[in-house]
Formats: structure tokens, sequence, C-alpha cells
């Protein structure tokens, strides 16, 4: 299924006892309407207050314990569509749902992952970007926010700009397709947007990029240093993490022959 | 003032004891900035939820009575909109403010009012849309819609399109300058927007002329009953009101011999 939600409302995707989160209300969702407990896994586990725009779950269905209404000629995806947003939009909405092929996996078959981190720069807020956007009111030079991406692509040790130390044997080497900024003129005047596209993320690692190349559009850090923060893989070098309200999980791409016909 | 608001957490414009409404939110941080209690006027008293992205109010200052940090040269009309969206955005934003000529008044002086009314017409609902239009899932013929405009334009008496019985001396005529049906793709694949401009507008006026054309889309009427419709008079012939939160009050309009150097 690919899922759109508002993230004001939750406390991220995975789900956490006693918290509204994107998962728990899905499973919650799906356990009525599938009929038994489902267990779901995600293309990209976004953080509270994320927003995803193209986030892509996937879960197993028994059909022998399944409510006979889901199953028509194999299984119905559009009656459970159908249902789930009834009981969700919009604060959650299912947007596509098809059979996966078999052996598909929502997250190890991803080959890359898109985010879209959106800035109003200007003084004044909007009331209609703030949940959304996030509001910089100090002057940006976006040629130097531009400049800074260069060093940002291909494989690196994003290091710097991961939150959670990872595991031991994990790695911080990561994949950058393409990452740019851009103004948005049909979003609002004063919008910009860093857009990137990555093989996979470290935790935060957008946030962080967001928040270094900022420092880097006020003039308080130079362009040139991206390449030196990231070599130098210290995250105190790096600036403090965006919040997390201007990032979306735009789109998450996969080969076509794991997608088989399923989309 | 030129304010604009996120229409979904107020009861309305219009101050109501008990209530959290624009005016009375904007009243009590204006009272806290100019330093003594103030009487707003405004250009549209927009309903419960229903959005603004360009309200005009404006309001008098007592120089005798008002807080000095406010009076430099002249009134800082700057430091009155800082301190109004420090204490207000991102709900309410004041995005300009300006000494008003002598004489003018935000809602006589107005001579006219531009509307925008959004609608989301697909099956699927959207999270980032759903605060701001109205999801029709039902197909549209935008065609039908369109057409239904004609009948709209120039002067009529549009007591069909009122909701509140008007005071017996008070006229319901009104003066239509643009009203049209658009495809807004940059706002998304399947929004539709209806902009309408007058002189003045009946109360709901707006939501009562885009439920009737849905309900035209809908082919529940036809587009030529429009003309119909106006000349009976008779609010039983039209389409229910569209919900509030589709609606936004985009721009008043005002001469600029009464504006001055205002704006």
């Amino acid at each position: 299924m690919t899922v759109a939600y508002d993230g004001s409302g939750f406390r991220g995707f995975a789900a956490q006892r006693g918290q509204t989160t994107v998962a728990g209300s899905l499973a919650a969702a799906l356990h009525a309407v599938v009929g038994h407990e489902v267990a779901l896994t995600c293309a990209g586990r976004t953080d509270a207050g994320v927003h995803a725009a193209g986030q892509v779950v996937h879960f197993d269905v028994d059909p022998a314990r399944a409510r006979p209404q889901i199953l028509g000629e194999g299984l119905d995806t559009a009656a459970i569509q159908r249902s789930c947003n009834r009981m969700l939009a919009p604060g959650i909405v299912v947007t596509e749902a098809a059979v996966a092929p078999p052996g598909f996996d929502a997250r190890r078959s991803a080959r890359w992952r898109r985010y879209r981190y959106l800035l109003l720069n200007r003084e004044v807020p909007d009331p209609f970007l703030a949940r959304t956007s996030w509001l910089v009111a100090d002057e940006l030079d976006l040629t130097a926010m531009q400049l800074s991406c260069d060093a940002v692509h291909g494989e690196h040790d994003f290091a710097a700009f991961c939150r959670r130390p990872p595991a031991p044997e994990a790695t911080t080497v990561r994949r950058v397709l393409t990452a740019g900024w851009t103004r948005q003129p049909h979003i609002g005047p004063d919008v910009l947007a860093f857009e990137i596209t990555a093989t996979s993320f470290c935790h935060q690692m957008v946030r962080s990029l967001v928040g270094t190349m900022v420092d880097m559009g006020k003039g308080r850090l130079r362009a040139g240093e991206m390449a030196w923060i990231l070599r130098a893989a210290d995250r105190s070098l790096a600036g403090p993490p965006a919040p997390p309200h201007g990032l979306c999980l735009m789109e998450v791409g996969y080969p076509p022959e794991v997608l088989g016909s399923a989309r």
C-alpha cells in the first residue's frame, strides 16, 4: 500500500505502546478490515512530526483467517483501501493498494527513497504553510546552499549527519543519487525546497543536512566546509537538525522486476 | 492591517463571548500591544471554519493612551505587526500593517471582495488538502459548472443564495464582477477552484452558489437553471451550501484615492 499522512498528529511511524503512531493506527484499522492482526513493514520509518506523501508498507494476509468480504477473486485491495480511508482519513490516507509479488518487502526491496524539505524564507509566517514548512526569517544565500549539495552526491560516510549512534557492525555509508535546492513559486512566493534521493538514509540525516545547509545559507558556515564535515565524520561539526514538520517522504523506488504488475 | 488566518481553529471572525474567534483573539493581542482597547472593523465577516488570505481590518489608536513603544515618528506599524504575529501566529498572521488615510473604513471603503472555494474532485482524500478543500468523490461535469457562472455575472437579487433572511429594509441585490471555475494543477492534480469577485456578498452566498453549481456538475440540476433560480429568489430551489473549510477570503479591493499611500 502507498500511504500519505500529515505527521502533525502522530508520534512518528513506528508503533509505540500508549502513543498515537501511524503504524499503530494503520495496524488497528487493518486488523478490523482484514479480520486478523497484521505485521506492517514500511519503506522508511519517519520520525514524530514528519509527513509522508508516498510511504510504502506491506503486510501478509492469511486467506484462512481473513474476512470473506475482502476475498473475492483474489484479495479485494480496493475494498481494503476504501475501508482504511473511511476509518483513518484525512490524517492517514491509503492512496494505492495492490497485491505484491512473492518475496516483495517494502523495506528491503526498495532501491531509493526521495525526501523533500520545505522552508518558508521570510519574516512573516503563513497560516497555510505552517504545518508543512520551516519558517526561517534570516536572509539565506541560496547559491551557497546549492553549492554545498555538490559534496553530498555519491557514496559517503554520513556519520556526521546521523543522530542515533548505529550498532557497532552497522554502516553509516549511504549513496546519494540527487540532492538540490529549488525555489517553489507554485507553493508560495518565498518557499524553498531541498529534495534528496538516496539508496537509504541514516537517522535524521535529511534534517541534519538541511540544518547544516541553512547555517551555510546564513553565512555561519562556508559551503566548502560540507566536504570536510563529511570526511571528519564528527557530528559536532554539523549544524543542528532542522525541525521535523518541514520534512516529507515523497516517494520510494522499486525495481520493475520486483514490483511486477503490482503498480 | 491585512490579516491571514486558518479558519479551522476559530468560530468565525466576529467576536462572541466565550468563543475563540479571529476578532476576539486579534482584539486581545492589539489591546496588549497598543495599550488600550480597540474596536475592530473588517471587510468581510467570515463564518466559522472559513479561511482568509487577505482579510482587511481597521481600528483607531488614541495617541494619548497608546503605549509609547508603538509611537515613534507617527505610529510604528511594523512593531505592531511583529508583536501581533509573535502572539498569534501561525493561526492568525498580520501580513501588512499601515496607517490608513483619514476616513478609511475597512468595510465601507471596500469596492470589491474576492473569494476562492477549493474542491478536491476524486475518491481518495489528501491529508495536506483536507483543511482547505471540500472532497467531492462524484464525477463532476466542469463544463456545466463553468456554464452556470454566466447567469451569475452582473447585478442580481441573490435572495435564493442568502442564508440569513436580511432585515426588511436591507437589499439582497449584489453585483458580481467575475465568477468562474478553473483547474488548479499547481495545487494538486484533481483540485478545482471557484473564484468570485463581487461588490459585496450576502450571508453564505459563495457556499450556496458552490453547493448549487456542484449539484449541476453532478447532473442533479441543469446549468441553465441558474438564471431561473436567481429570478425565482427562492432559497429552496438552490442546492445545499458547500462546507465552510473550502472557502477563503482572498483579497479586498479599495479605490486608490481612498487608500492613499497606505498600501
